[in-house]
């Protein structure tokens, strides 16, 4: 007897269709040539890493969520186990830390500065839900070497370009710096231990609104005039960017120097892109990861709130490998979030090849039938070799839904003769 | 102080470089537009499986080399704890028992018959050695429904021709068939106990020669009227195959069937491809998997004699998952190998995009920088934002080096003017 094993695919991983693999491969091409034409070339790390580099890289959260690979030969000494002697490798939780390791081992031999794309899966053990997996594609740009404001500049048109390739039209640009929101936490009263909790209060701004804000800062213990003056200064007002960033800088000086630098590539971007994309200066974006030092920034797409790339500078990750900084500075495209928008989308980017069945009878002499569908393939146009089944109709009805836009009989000492396939409605494989 | 941390990738596994990474992609390209002629769709499934259906599978030796990925909150009760206590997911080792669960789990929305391509890595904890690597790309066509040659010949015939489009011309096809195996083994009186071991001899046929394989035949304790019977009647003799498979099919009539099917695909093959490739019948061909169950074969490239590609039938694996058998057959070309001799080829494919090394000033106004910059990328056309050194030569000597073919230089409010790069011998990077 066979003991029928589960055949689903591991909780909270997916397999792809044809189609869904189609969707991507497409997606992912439009964003290489848009990202290679900026100079941007393709990197590739392995999916493993050795935990210790990827345990303490400022990862956040998404450190507690790593899947860890059993240590080959481990001793299962009862009295000594612990998850250290166990596991010495983990699965990749994002594609920065591999890069600033990738940039450390291999620096002798690349360029600078060092413009990266990578794209490829990582794994977090998050809980599953709706549209969130536990194996899931990034597809980043960084630029390693660049200290100056031209990195985050070439990121950003490099990535609204490749979003508006992908259809994406009119992505928002939120702009933001670390040193803007230290220095307006400072100004607000709030003292430097506590700034990471005020920024994740401060983060849930697009989601709670002001009162929600408000609310949750007051239930934190800060007083009212902290709360009022981080409002009245900041969050207010619905002028320019630019006129934003420099009232800041007259209120705030600690922060003058990054607003300055936010300038620049508001100006930049805008002159550049203005009539594809458009940069806001957000003073309550905050972005989740610890490592970034400088300016931040998403992409949001259509009325959304939640971001579909996302980014920053992250000046002190290398140094904790190399013992010296180096200026590096990324920007994230959620390759997951874009796909089910594309989705989402009626119709699709449908495959242009031509696609022919040619069909066959179990008695054709097959070397005949091989020569004959030979014959037909070439270029862009597919021709799969099909047998035959007895209702022909309800095969062709079949093969429509497959996909298949004609159809050719194989018939020995006869011309191939090539016929459309009707697509009847509903139709689709029953299979 | 900064304590350093080991920046080389896990033992076994590697960094891919920029230029490593485009030619492999050009060859993935390359193969991907010849299968998808044939009609093959790519499908993808998580780099994790359940450990059940790994283990098993018949991956033979293949399944003693899984990284097994420690379960979540996993007890570590001194008491109780085993392996498999502490592991329920591991990275694939191949990628056939993945589509065989795929298939078996996806069948409903699946046409009939179902023709996969997979390209993706797979893990293996071997011992590392020069070549060999614990992460590694395969690339797979598999064909799911079809009990007839006319599977064989097909996935013969698209990987010959991938590899002919990769430049690997005049592949060689080596053909056998298990159940032949079997039929000459009993034949010359080997127990079918002992066809597995007989085989593992067999196969070194091209390794250790006709002599190697009588003496370990001698010392494993085959009599000699065997060994005799064994090379007298099949590894002898260099007549066309069609013709060795007839005197096959007359000299053991339980070969008969198999040889027949053999014949079918040979015939199709060399009237199809004959000027491109060539096909052999090997009766010494063993292939290691232990899931085939009916004709195998492989495609060796120049005067070697390792396999750049293998497959075969394996109508029982997918029973294992459903239930009931579903004939299945693939191909999988050695990616790695075949990245391998491509690179190995003096110039490789070198990329014919345009590539324009733009260069400015610290103190230039990096709108007009953008913007100018914009104004010459388009199509094909690489355009790289490059801050100018004190040194320009030795700058502009590396960005020739780094493979820009010409550069232009910022002028405020003059024209862009685009100049050729030319290399220096030796003329790299020393960055």
């Amino acid at each position: 007897m066979v003991v029928k094993l589960d055949t689903a695919p591991p909780r909270g991983m997916k397999d792809l269709l044809p189609p869904e693999v189609e969707l991507r491969d497409q997606a992912s091409a439009t964003i290489l040539t848009t990202y290679k034409r900026y100079g941007f070339r393709r990197v590739e790390t392995p999916a493993l890493e050795n935990l210790k580099l990827l345990l303490g890289s400022g990862g956040g959260e998404n450190e507690k969520l790593i899947y860890k690979v059993l240590k080959r030969g481990a001793k299962l000494d009862a009295a000594t186990t612990r998850e250290e002697d166990l596991a010495d490798l983990g699965l990749r939780f994002d594609l920065t830390v591999p890069l600033a390791r990738y940039y450390a081992h291999n620096r002798a031999t690349l360029p600078d500065p060092f413009k990266a794309i990578q794209i490829g899966p990582v794994w977090r053990a998050e809980r599953p839900q709706k549209g969130r997996f536990r194996q899931f594609i990034q597809c980043d740009i960084d630029i390693l070497g660049v200290a100056s404001e031209i990195a985050e500049i070439e990121l950003i048109l490099a990535t609204s370009e490749a979003l508006v390739a992908l259809g994406l039209e009119q992505p928002r640009i939120r702009l933001n710096d670390r040193r803007v929101l230290s220095a307006m936490a400072s100004h607000c009263g709030v003292d430097a231990a506590r700034h990471g909790e005020f920024f994740i209060i401060l983060d849930k701004l697009d989601k709670i609104g002001r009162e929600g804000v408000e609310r949750e800062l007051r239930e934190a213990g800060y007083d009212e005039g902290a709360i009022g003056k981080l409002f009245e200064l900041f969050l207010s007002g619905d002028d320019s960017p630019e006129d934003r960033l420099e009232r800041l800088a007259r209120t705030v000086p600690a922060a003058a120097g990054a607003a300055e630098g936010l300038r620049t590539i508001v100006q930049a971007v805008a002159r550049e892109a203005g009539d594809r994309t458009s940069i806001e200066f957000d003073p309550s974006l905050v972005r989740g990861m610890g490592y970034y030092t400088g300016p931040i920034f998403e992409a949001v797409y259509g009325g959304g709130t939640s971001a579909i790339a996302g980014g920053g500078r992250y000046d002190r990750m290398v140094g904790r490998l190399l013992g010296n900084d180096v200026p590096a500075c990324g920007f994230s495209i959620g390759f997951e979030r874009v796909v089910s928008i594309l989705e989402e989308r009626a119709g699709g980017c449908g495959a242009p090849r031509e696609r022919i069945a040619f069909l066959f009878d179990r008695d054709d002499p097959m070397t005949d039938v091989v020569t004959s569908a030979g014959g037909l393939r070439s270029g862009d146009r597919v021709v799969s070799l099909t047998l035959k089944r007895k209702n022909l109709a309800k095969q062709l009805d079949d093969l429509a839904g497959e996909g298949f836009g004609s159809y050719s009989v194989f018939r020995a000492g006869s011309a191939v003769e090539i016929k459309p396939l009707a697509r009847r409605t509903g139709g689709g494989s029953d299979a």
